[in-house]
């Protein structure tokens, strides 16, 4: 735990063996649910996390969030993840994050939006009327996050149905819809093992628009863009009424080993 | 990392936040692989870990694993996972944990049989011949485990198909084969939301029988055998041939909250 002075927190955290993947890498869903981890450590050591939120009928919704990374962490190394907000609107928040590796080495990078909203109402909330508006204290605007900003995922091709599941138990995290980063998890469950052994995930763009819970059916359409890019868009099935909500829409680009 | 010459290993974890379930305590996956991971460290300290292994063509190959869990850990509490190995037969090992609050309040207990094995003939291998049988320097026959030795999980009641899957990426660790735990949470996932708002997981019992690699088909038939208790198979389906290969054997026991 860092200082509670400090505009950015920094966590440290293991490469642990039995969290990689076969390339003896950390999996991409792991590390986004580090970053997650590191938003609300820093959000929750300033007095406008979600713990304390949650006690006057308030969170945070993600909105968008995307990564990129030079080379995930390996097996057996150590990690910081550094974040910081950068910039806050009325309800919404920007944050960014930097991935060092122990020795300092720049791995990677993400951006993300997050809007404020009362747990009842479900609508936006003013973030300055938080706590006295303790966030303003804690903005950090010239720490550098050289990625570009999250996108909106527009997807315009055709996509093809990939995978169809029923949203279950681990899909269901701490706010009891189904985790942000389990979608991604799932989207990289659409490209096999040959895929991986010869492309690296470079970045990933995630677009919010819907909440899913447990016993949705979800269904993901995927198309391919080229250049190794691919677009993803998770929706809502509703066997009763036969229509579709869209959840999420996700962009992934690959570089080539 | 604890001094190298501690027969016990200890570990400090978090409890991330990002890591919990809808009730706020720790996936039992999660830990799961935690207990993984610190088996790992305490064999890779010790000159008899995987990464050793390896560059002898060899590894080791979970063949029983139990779980027994008086609470799980809490989001934002720390705690500790201790392992040690307290038999070492031929080719056989038998290693425990137990899982303890940072105010060393027990958690729970695990047990766990390893066997090692030649990666190229996958034929057992005596222990006492790697790395000058260095394992007999460890192992520590006094500290206590109060649990049940690992259920071979006999399954003798009719089952029914609950689940069908082909395994993927994310399924695979840095072993290159189905994870160890992912049965597991595949296995938990059978249950919904509802049944752990009344039901708490109180122990697991996992028999491995034979490997899976990403692109099988899995197939997960359940039994219940009364009083919160199941027991869960799954079988590698073979398309082609049109037969089913067990690979895991499951029993898990629940208590009413």
């Amino acid at each position: 735990m860092n200082q509670i002075i400090n505009k950015v927190g920094t966590y440290n955290f293991s490469a642990e063996p039995f969290h990689c993947d076969f390339s003896n890498r950390i999996m991409p869903g792991h590390l986004g649910n580090q970053m997650l981890n590191a938003s609300d450590y820093h959000s929750d050591e300033r007095g406008y996390g979600i713990r304390y939120l949650n006690t006057i009928n308030k969170t945070w919704v993600l909105s968008r969030l995307c990564i990129e990374m030079e080379q995930f962490p390996k097996a057996y190394t150590q990690y910081t993840i550094s974040t910081w907000v950068d910039k806050v609107m009325h309800s919404f928040t920007t944050r960014n994050f930097d991935v060092l590796s122990s020795d300092g080495t720049p791995l990677g990078y993400g951006r993300s939006i997050w809007a404020l909203i009362d747990t009842e109402t479900r609508q936006p909330f003013e973030i300055a009327k938080v706590n006295n508006g303790v966030i303003q204290q804690f903005v950090e605007t010239t720490r550098p996050c050289p990625i570009a900003e999250p996108d909106r995922v527009r997807i315009t091709q055709p996509t093809t149905l990939a995978l169809q599941l029923k949203a279950c138990y681990s899909d269901v995290d701490i706010n009891g819809h189904v985790n942000s980063i389990k979608y991604v998890e799932h989207a990289l469950d659409l490209f096999d093992l040959s895929w991986y052994r010869q492309h690296q995930l470079k970045r990933i763009d995630i677009a919010y628009v819907a909440e899913s819970h447990e016993g949705d059916q979800l269904n993901f359409y995927k198309a391919s863009l080229g250049n190794e890019e691919f677009a993803i868009k998770v929706v809502r099935f509703d066997k009763t009424a036969q229509t579709e909500k869209e959840c999420v829409r996700i962009k992934v680009k690959f570089v080539k080993e």
